[in-house]
């Protein structure tokens, strides 16, 4: 492509910040010109090694500089509307940390200012572009799997307790968001019901569970946790044809591929009064753990975008996607203070 | 102790009957006379390698010889409530598999009547008697993991998708007896909320999820599951001081005590507009994993059922025990029915 | 089959005896009639249990009961000869425990004794006979790996410090019967270099390592370890095609063939003074973990046992294979002494 | 401190030289102004994302700037002696890639060169560096783990097939330089076996072991193989009172510290015929797995280059630890020329 890389700012230069500005540096079609935080003296250092950026304290300087096309913005999910607000107002291509805002109301806002401006609305669902889960989703769409019977992440290590945002909105982003993205249309989420706890007196849930019923008696769970000293990544899918585990901690395989399971065939009744008789069998065949090319999501995430900005397409992970993800983040609190209620979710639009 | 072995019989020859066969005639203390089942065949099959074990095909054979002096019961829970009763009127002592009995009121009866024979009324809750669940206990009664915060039990396997009852009442048990062990008095749970799933059309839940409140803030949750092709049977228990991770599936470190967490100090606050102020500090400590003996659960059940008889002292995993297993699986039961709501337990007694 | 059980008797009621008793019990084709021990104490109590095993402390007792068809003995390595060759010159079929006997020589004498006699002599390397070793020979035999190119083994863990054999004697006859049993017969092993430890001052090597030379530029080693502990049993088999990773302690996936490995092309030399171009790739394809049936490997070894005595066919683990792991213990015992000096081997005959 | 960083080139942009070059700028204690690579256009995009990075071609622009007080050298082996010594008489520290130099002789050149300019000579033995090895080192040294018994290696993977070094070369350096560090001073090895094979025909061995005797009667034994299809790096260290188990791949348990094994108690000879008596004993206590730091070994391999900078002290990896390698290396290969035979060691000097 012999087309100019494309003139963009990073804003936050907090925990995910540098991680931005490292991928955008690497990735040919983006020219990082500016790293916006607050602190002034943070942005400096994190910029210093890098040749051509700029560390500024006021986003307002890279809005009003014509030259850039896009921005990606890492701050506090409460600063996301104001923000990519303006940025869309001011005509930038707009790639937002998850959660894509701090409500579905602002997300909606987000959404349809991106849709006036002519622009893009990405979301940083860094997990949707790693290998393993484009492998996933391709499994998925592809039938190898079958109708997808349950979901099961979990998703646990000692983690940051956040001042701000309890455990459901700060890790299960990461499940949900891989959720939208492999789940096949039909067969979104409907209602989800909430548990959690807060041992420790943080103020809010430091543990928390999530049960989400999908179309067709199936369900999707997920394990959020701060508390565990140990790390573990999982995600089972199962599926009626095979049953997918990935673990995103074992490098040398992260997807197995089960060909076992339960069917079940129905036979015919004997007579008005039986039950359906079904008969039950189990498959106990090989398993398979396909190769994956170890590529850094976030490299990925990058291309996309400037991609999407070049053609014109949405992102794999649109401004949509991250409304559907809080639809049910909002539902999950929800039900969190109704102590476990099931709440029915807006769903697709 | 030079006293004779007591005298007792087996009742059920399926699928774990023959494990307790096989433990009594290896115990000392026990001197196994019969082998009952309906299937005449198959007792007599199981019993044929050992001497001096009779199959018989009818309990009261079992019932009215006055030399036997225990039973030991391993039919369909259904059965559990006239086998048993007839042999506590017979003046036999009982060890029941789990669960004690079909429902919390059939469990009843049998608490009830052992206690008005003054016989001893045992649950065969296997796993409490395992070397790494009795080290969890000494654990958690003597303090060292501190206060439980969180309890995350794991069983899932591609397990026997079973006609009569649903994944909960077959592999719930398991969990719900462990914490019922090694739980302290006041930390009984207070209620329960199940979700679940029958994908497959079995007519009854093959997934599972149970959350339990405790007191205090704290949440217990299980995860029981028939369809996954992975065996995984791993329980957490956070605590205010330790966490502990036990991996029943592997034998060279089942028990891993984490010194590893998040400490909250409360601090004075500043104004009286601001809420608590909260420090909060991270432990990363070592961790230990203790060593544990390799002994088959089933004989040290055998070795306490036959020392109660001896003692007349109550069995750890006595009919209360199984009781209130009872009482969280029927309440369980109808959480489900009533798509996770939350049902109050009703506790110690 | 209709044909009745053949009778027979198990020699040694050490730590291997009883598990060959539980086994010969629980196998239709055989009828066990008698466990001998010099410690009849000991076999009195190994036999109790089960219905028509007569204790006895002398062997002649079972070489002198005309009924008695075939024996297995599980005593040490010493007495293996006079015990074998007495079972055989009484005109029974012997099962010996491994190694067949104390020396090459020894095991000579029984191989043609048994051939003279025409009677089974087989061996019980317990391994070959486990569904894992099965599968690795169908697919080494089938092809599957391609030419083999290197064999790694290690077998270590806290085992128990023998006084009469060294690490290699009591270990390395696991890892070197399986070899005999999987490489193809142009493969054999044709010499071995040992090197070995006696850290603790037990007397003799406690560790060791065991490099064999195969045909065409192919490598086997071995490493076992009394000292270890934690405990390892892998295998990897690296052929030109495929290279397999046997795992015996996780039954969750005993075996993984990876489609994974580098590929050399010769290419045409371009002139004379350039050494031999090769041009190297790399295949990074998926890994396949077949499914394995549980069997328990000693109770085949006892149908395989009774199966030749009724066919009169050679056992898949004669004493030939035998004489070739002894070939090579006594190859290797020669070479620690001479520090890991290379010494050939006799070979197949 | 608040001196100024330490203006220094990186010589090599090729595997290894972009870490250097990411670490040297990382490192506050350095001034990072080149990078030299004959094509120059490599040393251009591994440079250009920094702020302040000349790339050159020719070594001597480095070697001719007054300014430039240090040089990180990360070349092929053959090129490390001519480099190393024209940085060195060009008055400049050097930090050279494993292994020091292509040859022993070539090595010792180099410490007589760097011990007469006085300037600094480090190895960038990287391993040295993880928090995992410098808590094996204070372990061994502190006497945690009692007198070294048995030390095992295994570094295997789907390596890069190197054409112009073996895979003793090419991977051996990191289990030795590993060993030298963490041995105690008088337990350096004495003589070395290898044994290795090149089964797919690259022209040198692609799997190789290594035996090493310790004093004392004790072993050291690594694996180094290119055509595993999966990744293993372990190393047991067993001590006469603890053994310790090193695994780099497992993230959350790297060091596991074994309070199990072996003791012998001698006790006196009965009579005169009697061989020694010992008595065996087996301990098998706990397990701890401290807790280490995550940290960038290589970032503190430029911490410590810049502090023996500063302070003129020896680094831990001086030129002498690189010699020390070296001098196994060498007799390694002997030792595979010669099938295997035993060569001594210069050793300690």
């Amino acid at each position: 492509m012999s087309s100019k890389p494309i003139p963009m700012a990073v804003i936050g230069a907090g925990y995910w910040g540098p991680n931005l500005v490292r991928n955008a540096v690497s990735c040919p079609e983006l020219d990082l010109r500016y790293l916006v935080d607050l602190d002034l003296g943070r942005a400096e250092k994190i910029s210093a090694p890098y040749a051509g950026v700029t560390a500024v304290q006021d986003a307002l300087t890279v809005f009003e500089d014509p030259q850039i096309e896009a921005v990606a913005i890492a701050t506090p999910a409460a600063t996301h509307l104001p923000l990519a607000l303006a940025a869309l107002e001011a005509g930038k291509h707009v790639l937002v940390e998850k959660p894509l805002a701090a409500t579905w109301d602002e997300g909606r806002q987000l959404v349809d200012a991106a849709h006036a401006a002519g622009r893009v609305l990405m979301c940083d669902h860094t997990f949707c572009y790693t290998p393993a889960v484009q492998e996933i989703r391709r499994l998925v769409h592809e039938g190898v799997l079958g109708d997808i019977q349950f979901v099961d992440s979990v998703r646990i290590n000692l983690g940051l307790v956040q001042r701000d945002v309890d455990v459901l909105w700060d890790l299960a982003p990461h499940d949900l968001s891989i959720l939208d993205y492999i789940l096949p249309e039909g067969c979104s989420p409907t209602a989800v019901a909430a548990h959690g706890a807060d041992p420790i007196g943080a103020g809010h849930a430091c543990v928390a569970y999530l049960t989400l019923q999908l179309p067709g008696g199936a369900i999707a769970h997920a394990h959020v946790n701060w508390l565990s000293p140990t790390k573990v990544r999982t995600t089972m899918i199962g599926g009626s044809k095979r049953t997918l585990l990935w673990d995103d901690l074992n490098p040398l395989q992260r997807i197995s591929i089960y060909d076992r399971g339960v069917d079940l065939t129905d036979a015919a009744a004997v007579d008005a009064e039986d039950r359906r008789q079904v008969s039950i069998s189990y498959r106990s065949g090989d398993m398979v753990a396909p190769a994956l090319k170890e590529r850094e999501a976030l490299g990925i995430v990058m291309s996309e975008f400037a991609d999407c900005i070049r053609t014109g397409r949405a992102p794999l992970t649109d401004g949509r996607a991250g409304l559907r993800v809080l639809d049910i983040l909002e539902a999950a609190s929800r039900s969190l203070e109704y102590a476990g209620a099931v709440v029915p979710l807006r769903g697709r639009r």
